[in-house]
C-alpha cells in the first residue's frame, strides 16, 4: 500500500499509517495541536517583554495572536521525518514564524492592504500605530536571524545553520516573499495577467516560506541532498495547493462559512485560479498538486511520513 | 609620541603617523574616497536589476544614491587594522550599508518622518510609492543576511560568519536601531527626557551600527577578544561623537552652511545635547569622546591605526 493510498481518504484528521508491519492510526489534528502549543510556548519564552516595553508588546501582540503555526510545525515535522528532533528544529521553527508574522503586520499596513482585522482582532497598526507596527515587524525580522544564529549553534553544526540563514533570507527577500508581494500589488487589475504570472506570485508570496520551513527542517535533521530537494518539492506543491484551495473557497463559500469576507478576489479584480482556468479545472489542479506532494514523500521512512501526509490532506480538504 | 598626539591636530584630512621609525603623512580623505568607491562598485555588482524590475530599481535607487559610506569603510578599516584585507571584509561591509539604507528608506516613510528629500534627491517613496519603498527596504534587510551567508563562507570560517550574523541582527532589531528609532519617536516632546535617555536613543539608533561595522571588521580579520572589544568601544565613542557634533551643528550653523534645514531639533522640540547640557559642555563632551575613542586604539599596530584615527578626527571636525 503506497503512502498516497494510505492517507488519501483522510477527510477527518485521522490517517492510517503502516508502522513496522502494524497498521496504526495517526491523528493529525492532535499532532498539529500539540506541536503548535510547543511552538507557542517556545516563542513566549524567546520574546519576553524588554525595553522599550511598548515595542515588545507590539511584537508579542502579533506573534502570540494564535494561528495554526503551519510553517513551524512543517519545519519540525520535516526535521523529525529525516531523524532529527523537535528540540533541534525549534529555534528555526520559531524564527520562521517571526518572519511570517512580520509579513502579516506589514501586509496590513495602510500603504499595503490597509486591513483593520487579522484573525478576528484589530491589526497591529490599529492598536499600536503605523510607526510602531512597522518597527515591530522589522524587529521580528532581525530577531529571527539573531535567534537562529544564537540558539542553534550549540546543537546544530555551523555549516547547517549558515545554510538555514541563507535559505531564510532568500525566501524573505526580493526573490521570495517581498518579490511576490510586490508583483501581487503591481498586477492587481492588470488584464494581461495569466496563470503563469499568478503562479509566480503565489510561489513567491505564499509557497516559498512553506518550502523554506520544510527545507530548513530537513537540513537541521541532517537529510541527504536528494531528500532535502524532495522535501522542497513536496512543500512547493503544498504551498501552491494552499493558494488554489484559498481561491476556490473565496469563489464558492459564503462569508459566514469562511469567517471572513468571501468574494474579495472578485471585488478587487484579482486574478485567481477559478477565474483563469474555471472552477472545475481549478479543483482538478488541486487534486493533482495533492498527489504530486504525496508522491515526493514515497522515498521516506513510512513510519515517519504521517505528519507530512496529514498536512497535505489537511490543506487540501480545509473548508475555511 | 602617542596615537592621540599624532592625530589630534588633523583638522585637514592629513594625519601624521609613525610607521617603522619613519614619520609618514596619511591622507584620510583619499583613503575614505578610494574605499567608498570600492564599496560602491561592489554593491553595484551585487544588486543588479532582477525581476520584478521596479522593485530592484527601488532598491538600487537608494543603495547607490551616494553617501560617505562611513559604515562599510569602518568595517574594512577595522579588518585591515587587525591584519585582514579589504576583500575579506567587503561582503559584510556591503551588507551593513544595505541595512543602513533600509533604515533610511523606512525612516523617510509617511508613518515615520514623512521626508521628501534625502541627500538632495526625492526620497524612495516619493519616487516609487510607499508600498514599493517599504518592500525595497525589507528586501535590502533580507539581502544583507543572504549576502553575508553566501559570499563570505568560502573565505572566512563559518564560526566568524555566524558571529557576524548575530552581531548584525542584534544591531538592527529591538535592542538596536529599531529600539532606538522607537524611543526617539516616543520621546519627542516629552519634557522628562534627560541626558541618559538621549544617550540611550543615540547609542541604539546611530552608534550601534557603527559599532557593529567596526566589530564585524575586527572579527573577520581574526582579532583577539580583547581587540574586538577595544574596537567596539572605539566605535561606540565615535558613534556618540557623531551625534553630539550633529546636535551642535544643528544649533549653531545656518541651513545654507549645513546644506539641510538647520534648527530642526529646536522646532521639533527634540532633546539634544546642547539643549540638555548647554553648548559649551556639549563641545567639551565631544572632545572627551574623541580622546576616549583614540585611547582605545593605543594597543594596536601604529603602522595600521591611521584610518581609524583619521575617521574619528573627521567626524569630530566636520562642519556639516
Amino acid at each position: 500500500m503506497s503512502h498516497r493510498d494510505l492517507a488519501s481518504s483522510a477527510r477527518s484528521s485521522k490517517t492510517i499509517v503502516q508502522m513496522a508491519n502494524k497498521v496504526v492510526e495517526f491523528d493529525f489534528n492532535k499532532y498539529m495541536h500539540s506541536k503548535a502549543l510547543a511552538v507557542n510556548e517556545a516563542m513566549d519564552k524567546v520574546i519576553t517583554l524588554g525595553y522599550p516595553q511598548k515595542l515588545f508588546e507590539s511584537m508579542r501582540y502579533s506573534l502570540l495572536a494564535g494561528g495554526k503555526r503551519v510553517r513551524p510545525v512543517l519545519c519540525i515535522a520535516a526535521c523529525e521525518l529525516v531523524g532529527g528532533t523537535e528540540e533541534l528544529a525549534m529555534p528555526t521553527a520559531c524564527a520562521i514564524e517571526m518572519i511570517h508574522t512580520m509579513t502579516l503586520i506589514h501586509d496590513d499596513l495602510l500603504c499595503i492592504d490597509n486591513d483593520d482585522l487579522r484573525r478576528g482582532n484589530p491589526t497591529n497598526h490599529k492598536v499600536f500605530g503605523e510607526d510602531t507596527a512597522l518597527l515591530a515587524g522589522l524587529a521580528l525580522h532581525s530577531f529571527a536571524f539573531e535567534h537562529i544564529a544564537l540558539s542553534t549553534s550549540k546543537t546544530v553544526g555551523t555549516n547547517r545553520i549558515l545554510r538555514i540563514v541563507s535559505e531564510l533570507s532568500r525566501a524573505t527577500g526580493s526573490e521570495g516573499i517581498v518579490g511576490g508581494q510586490f508583483l501581487d500589488i503591481a498586477s492587481e487589475g492588470d488584464p494581461s495577467v495569466d496563470v503563469e504570472a499568478v503562479e509566480w506570485v503565489h510561489a513567491h508570496k505564499t509557497s516559498i516560506l512553506l518550502e523554506c520551513s520544510a527545507v530548513c527542517g530537513a537540513i537541521i535533521g541532517g537529510a541527504s541532498e536528494d531528500k532535502i530537494e524532495r522535501t522542497r518539492r513536496y512543500a512547493r506543491c503544498v504551498g501552491l495547493l494552499f493558494q488554489v484551495v484559498d481561491d476556490i473557497l473565496d469563489a464558492t463559500k459564503s462569508s459566514k462559512e469562511l469567517g471572513k469576507t468571501a468574494g474579495k478576489d472578485l471585488v478587487s479584480d484579482k486574478a485567481t485560479y477559478p477565474k483563469l482556468m474555471g472552477l472545475e479545472k481549478a479543483r482538478e489542479f488541486a487534486d493533482e498538486l495533492l498527489n504530486r506532494a504525496k508522491g515526493e514523500l514515497s522515498c521516506f521512512d513510512p513510519a515517519k511520513v504521517a505528519p507530512l501526509l496529514g498536512l497535505a490532506d489537511y490543506i487540501a480538504s480545509r473548508e475555511k
